[in-house]
Protein backbone atom coordinates (compact mmCIF):
# COMPACT_ATOMS: atom_id res chain seq x y z
CA UNK A 1 0.00 0.00 0.00
CA UNK A 2 1.40 3.42 -0.68
CA UNK A 3 1.88 5.56 2.21
CA UNK A 4 -0.81 8.39 2.03
CA UNK A 5 0.81 11.67 2.38
CA UNK A 6 -0.52 15.02 3.25
CA UNK A 7 0.15 18.61 1.03
CA UNK A 8 2.33 20.41 4.14
CA UNK A 9 4.02 16.97 4.86
CA UNK A 10 5.46 16.98 1.75
CA UNK A 11 6.14 20.69 1.72
CA UNK A 12 8.29 20.20 4.94
CA UNK A 13 9.99 17.33 3.79
CA UNK A 14 10.58 19.42 0.51
CA UNK A 15 11.88 21.82 3.08
CA UNK A 16 14.36 19.78 4.68
CA UNK A 17 14.74 16.82 1.98
CA UNK A 18 14.34 18.76 -1.66
CA UNK A 19 15.91 20.48 -4.24
CA UNK A 20 14.75 22.88 -7.39
CA UNK A 21 17.94 22.33 -9.73
CA UNK A 22 18.30 24.71 -13.02
CA UNK A 23 21.20 22.24 -14.65
CA UNK A 24 23.16 24.08 -17.91
CA UNK A 25 25.11 21.05 -19.38
CA UNK A 26 27.44 21.62 -22.09
CA UNK A 27 25.36 20.00 -25.03
CA UNK A 28 26.82 20.49 -28.70
CA UNK A 29 23.28 19.37 -30.20
CA UNK A 30 22.25 22.64 -29.24
CA UNK A 31 22.96 25.67 -31.05
CA UNK A 32 24.04 27.63 -28.31
CA UNK A 33 26.20 24.36 -26.91
CA UNK A 34 24.17 24.13 -24.00
CA UNK A 35 21.36 22.86 -22.63
CA UNK A 36 19.15 24.18 -19.74
CA UNK A 37 17.99 21.57 -17.89
CA UNK A 38 15.60 22.29 -14.15
CA UNK A 39 14.70 19.27 -12.21
CA UNK A 40 12.77 18.63 -9.01
CA UNK A 41 14.41 16.06 -7.04
CA UNK A 42 14.21 14.30 -3.90
CA UNK A 43 16.99 11.70 -2.46
CA UNK A 44 16.72 9.56 0.40
CA UNK A 45 18.58 6.71 1.42
CA UNK A 46 17.29 3.41 -0.17
CA UNK A 47 15.31 2.14 3.29
CA UNK A 48 13.26 4.77 2.64
CA UNK A 49 12.28 4.63 -1.31
CA UNK A 50 8.76 3.67 -0.16
CA UNK A 51 8.33 7.60 0.79
CA UNK A 52 9.66 8.15 -3.28
CA UNK A 53 6.80 5.89 -4.16
CA UNK A 54 4.13 8.19 -1.85
CA UNK A 55 5.33 10.95 -3.66
CA UNK A 56 5.26 9.76 -6.85
CA UNK A 57 1.78 8.51 -6.56
CA UNK A 58 0.81 12.07 -4.92
CA UNK A 59 2.01 14.10 -7.85
CA UNK A 60 1.14 10.81 -10.66
CA UNK A 61 4.55 12.00 -12.37
CA UNK A 62 7.93 11.44 -11.94
CA UNK A 63 10.59 8.78 -11.89
CA UNK A 64 12.94 6.93 -9.12
CA UNK A 65 16.43 6.20 -10.10
CA UNK A 66 19.18 4.78 -7.93
CA UNK A 67 21.64 7.37 -7.48
CA UNK A 68 23.97 5.25 -6.15
CA UNK A 69 24.19 1.75 -4.10
CA UNK A 70 22.46 3.34 -1.36
CA UNK A 71 20.97 6.31 -2.28
CA UNK A 72 17.60 6.77 -4.29
CA UNK A 73 15.95 10.02 -6.19
CA UNK A 74 12.74 11.13 -6.98
CA UNK A 75 12.90 13.15 -9.99
CA UNK A 76 10.83 15.23 -12.21
CA UNK A 77 12.30 16.57 -15.26
CA UNK A 78 9.72 17.26 -18.12
CA UNK A 79 9.19 20.88 -18.18
CA UNK A 80 5.12 20.55 -19.07
CA UNK A 81 4.92 18.40 -15.79
CA UNK A 82 7.03 21.15 -13.97
CA UNK A 83 4.89 24.53 -15.11
CA UNK A 84 1.69 22.85 -14.85
CA UNK A 85 1.92 20.72 -11.48
CA UNK A 86 4.95 20.67 -9.53
CA UNK A 87 4.75 24.90 -9.74
CA UNK A 88 1.61 25.42 -8.59
CA UNK A 89 1.31 22.61 -5.84
CA UNK A 90 4.48 24.89 -4.18
CA UNK A 91 2.55 28.42 -5.40
CA UNK A 92 -0.23 26.86 -3.66
CA UNK A 93 1.75 25.26 -0.42
CA UNK A 94 4.73 27.70 0.11
CA UNK A 95 7.89 26.77 1.19
CA UNK A 96 8.60 27.95 4.80
CA UNK A 97 12.59 27.93 4.33
CA UNK A 98 15.22 30.00 2.48
CA UNK A 99 14.35 27.08 -0.42
CA UNK A 100 11.53 29.49 -1.28
CA UNK A 101 14.12 31.59 -2.79
CA UNK A 102 15.49 28.97 -4.86
CA UNK A 103 11.97 28.02 -6.16
CA UNK A 104 11.08 31.43 -7.06
CA UNK A 105 14.27 30.99 -9.13
CA UNK A 106 13.35 27.83 -10.42
CA UNK A 107 9.91 28.85 -11.71
CA UNK A 108 11.17 32.38 -13.56
CA UNK A 109 13.64 30.53 -15.79
CA UNK A 110 10.65 27.70 -16.44
CA UNK A 111 8.83 30.76 -17.44
CA UNK A 112 11.71 31.86 -19.40
CA UNK A 113 11.52 28.45 -21.18
CA UNK A 114 8.58 28.38 -21.83
CA UNK A 115 9.16 31.17 -24.16
CA UNK A 116 12.07 29.88 -25.61
CA UNK A 117 14.40 32.59 -24.24
CA UNK A 118 16.47 29.65 -23.45
CA UNK A 119 17.55 29.26 -26.67
CA UNK A 120 19.02 33.06 -27.24
CA UNK A 121 22.36 33.82 -26.02
CA UNK A 122 20.74 36.76 -24.25
CA UNK A 123 18.06 34.41 -22.12
CA UNK A 124 21.29 31.73 -21.60
CA UNK A 125 23.32 34.87 -19.61
CA UNK A 126 20.10 35.92 -18.04
CA UNK A 127 19.83 32.14 -16.65
CA UNK A 128 23.17 31.99 -15.54
CA UNK A 129 22.69 35.23 -13.84
CA UNK A 130 19.76 33.99 -11.89
CA UNK A 131 21.26 30.90 -10.98
CA UNK A 132 24.13 32.42 -9.33
CA UNK A 133 22.20 35.45 -7.37
CA UNK B 1 7.06 37.52 13.36
CA UNK B 2 7.34 33.76 13.51
CA UNK B 3 6.68 31.94 10.83
CA UNK B 4 3.28 29.68 11.38
CA UNK B 5 3.55 26.21 11.40
CA UNK B 6 1.41 23.43 10.83
CA UNK B 7 1.93 19.73 12.14
CA UNK B 8 1.64 18.27 9.10
CA UNK B 9 4.19 20.35 8.39
CA UNK B 10 6.56 19.67 11.20
CA UNK B 11 6.24 15.89 10.60
CA UNK B 12 7.54 16.15 7.33
CA UNK B 13 10.59 18.77 7.90
CA UNK B 14 11.30 16.29 10.58
CA UNK B 15 11.06 13.11 8.66
CA UNK B 16 13.69 14.73 6.88
CA UNK B 17 15.84 16.85 9.17
CA UNK B 18 14.82 15.69 12.48
CA UNK B 19 16.91 13.50 14.94
CA UNK B 20 15.60 11.55 17.82
CA UNK B 21 18.78 10.42 19.54
CA UNK B 22 19.47 8.50 22.89
CA UNK B 23 23.38 9.39 23.78
CA UNK B 24 25.18 7.17 26.72
CA UNK B 25 28.04 9.43 28.13
CA UNK B 26 30.56 8.38 30.34
CA UNK B 27 29.97 10.52 33.68
CA UNK B 28 31.92 10.01 36.37
CA UNK B 29 28.90 11.50 38.97
CA UNK B 30 26.32 8.71 38.09
CA UNK B 31 26.35 5.50 40.02
CA UNK B 32 27.20 3.39 37.15
CA UNK B 33 29.79 5.46 35.59
CA UNK B 34 27.20 6.53 32.46
CA UNK B 35 24.68 9.16 31.79
CA UNK B 36 21.45 8.38 29.54
CA UNK B 37 20.84 11.40 27.59
CA UNK B 38 18.01 11.38 25.57
CA UNK B 39 17.13 14.61 22.65
CA UNK B 40 15.21 15.10 20.12
CA UNK B 41 17.40 18.03 18.14
CA UNK B 42 16.73 19.28 14.42
CA UNK B 43 19.94 21.36 12.51
CA UNK B 44 19.74 23.53 9.92
CA UNK B 45 22.14 25.90 8.11
CA UNK B 46 21.59 29.57 9.92
CA UNK B 47 20.35 31.44 7.17
CA UNK B 48 17.21 29.36 8.58
CA UNK B 49 17.58 29.87 11.95
CA UNK B 50 13.90 31.78 11.79
CA UNK B 51 12.64 27.99 10.90
CA UNK B 52 14.41 26.57 14.45
CA UNK B 53 12.56 29.57 16.01
CA UNK B 54 9.29 29.25 14.64
CA UNK B 55 9.60 24.97 16.07
CA UNK B 56 10.43 26.54 19.17
CA UNK B 57 7.30 28.70 19.74
CA UNK B 58 5.10 25.93 18.56
CA UNK B 59 6.07 23.40 21.02
CA UNK B 60 6.51 26.29 23.87
CA UNK B 61 10.05 25.03 24.44
CA UNK B 62 13.55 24.08 23.52
CA UNK B 63 16.47 25.62 23.10
CA UNK B 64 18.15 27.05 19.91
CA UNK B 65 21.91 26.94 19.94
CA UNK B 66 25.08 27.35 16.98
CA UNK B 67 26.58 23.84 16.68
CA UNK B 68 29.69 25.39 14.30
CA UNK B 69 30.05 28.75 12.30
CA UNK B 70 26.88 28.08 9.82
CA UNK B 71 24.91 25.52 11.77
CA UNK B 72 22.53 26.15 14.03
CA UNK B 73 20.33 23.76 16.44
CA UNK B 74 17.22 23.50 17.90
CA UNK B 75 16.97 21.03 20.53
CA UNK B 76 14.67 19.52 23.85
CA UNK B 77 16.73 17.61 26.46
CA UNK B 78 14.36 18.08 29.33
CA UNK B 79 12.58 14.67 29.81
CA UNK B 80 9.54 15.94 31.29
CA UNK B 81 8.56 17.84 28.26
CA UNK B 82 10.04 15.39 25.57
CA UNK B 83 7.57 12.68 27.19
CA UNK B 84 4.44 15.25 27.83
CA UNK B 85 4.69 17.23 25.05
CA UNK B 86 7.02 15.79 21.89
CA UNK B 87 6.59 12.45 22.44
CA UNK B 88 2.57 13.09 22.62
CA UNK B 89 3.22 15.36 19.42
CA UNK B 90 4.67 12.18 17.33
CA UNK B 91 1.92 9.46 18.56
CA UNK B 92 -0.69 12.13 17.00
CA UNK B 93 0.76 13.00 13.95
CA UNK B 94 3.75 9.73 13.08
CA UNK B 95 6.41 9.80 10.91
CA UNK B 96 6.20 8.40 7.79
CA UNK B 97 9.94 7.40 7.13
CA UNK B 98 11.69 4.66 8.96
CA UNK B 99 12.69 7.84 11.36
CA UNK B 100 9.28 6.01 12.83
CA UNK B 101 11.73 2.93 13.94
CA UNK B 102 13.69 5.42 16.10
CA UNK B 103 11.08 7.30 17.71
CA UNK B 104 10.19 4.35 19.21
CA UNK B 105 12.94 3.73 20.34
CA UNK B 106 13.10 6.85 21.54
CA UNK B 107 10.07 6.84 23.42
CA UNK B 108 10.86 3.51 25.17
CA UNK B 109 13.71 4.31 26.46
CA UNK B 110 12.05 7.79 27.80
CA UNK B 111 9.70 5.31 29.23
CA UNK B 112 12.45 3.18 31.01
CA UNK B 113 14.29 6.63 32.59
CA UNK B 114 10.81 7.37 34.01
CA UNK B 115 10.70 4.55 36.15
CA UNK B 116 14.72 5.08 36.87
CA UNK B 117 15.57 1.96 35.19
CA UNK B 118 18.50 3.26 33.49
CA UNK B 119 20.26 4.09 36.93
CA UNK B 120 20.15 0.02 37.25
CA UNK B 121 22.97 -1.88 35.35
CA UNK B 122 20.38 -4.08 33.69
CA UNK B 123 18.21 -0.98 32.50
CA UNK B 124 21.24 0.18 31.02
CA UNK B 125 22.80 -2.92 29.31
CA UNK B 126 18.87 -2.96 27.96
CA UNK B 127 19.05 1.03 26.71
CA UNK B 128 22.09 -0.22 25.07
CA UNK B 129 20.75 -3.06 23.38
CA UNK B 130 17.52 -1.30 22.35
CA UNK B 131 19.51 1.63 20.76
CA UNK B 132 21.63 -1.01 18.55
CA UNK B 133 18.65 -2.54 17.18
Amino acid sequence: MVTKLEAQWIVGFTDGEGCFHIAINKNELMKLGYQVLPEFTIVQHKRDVQILHALKHYFGTGVIRQNNKNVMCYRVRNQETLRTLIVPFFEKHPLKTKKQLDFLKFRRVLLMMERNEHLKESGLIKIREIKSK
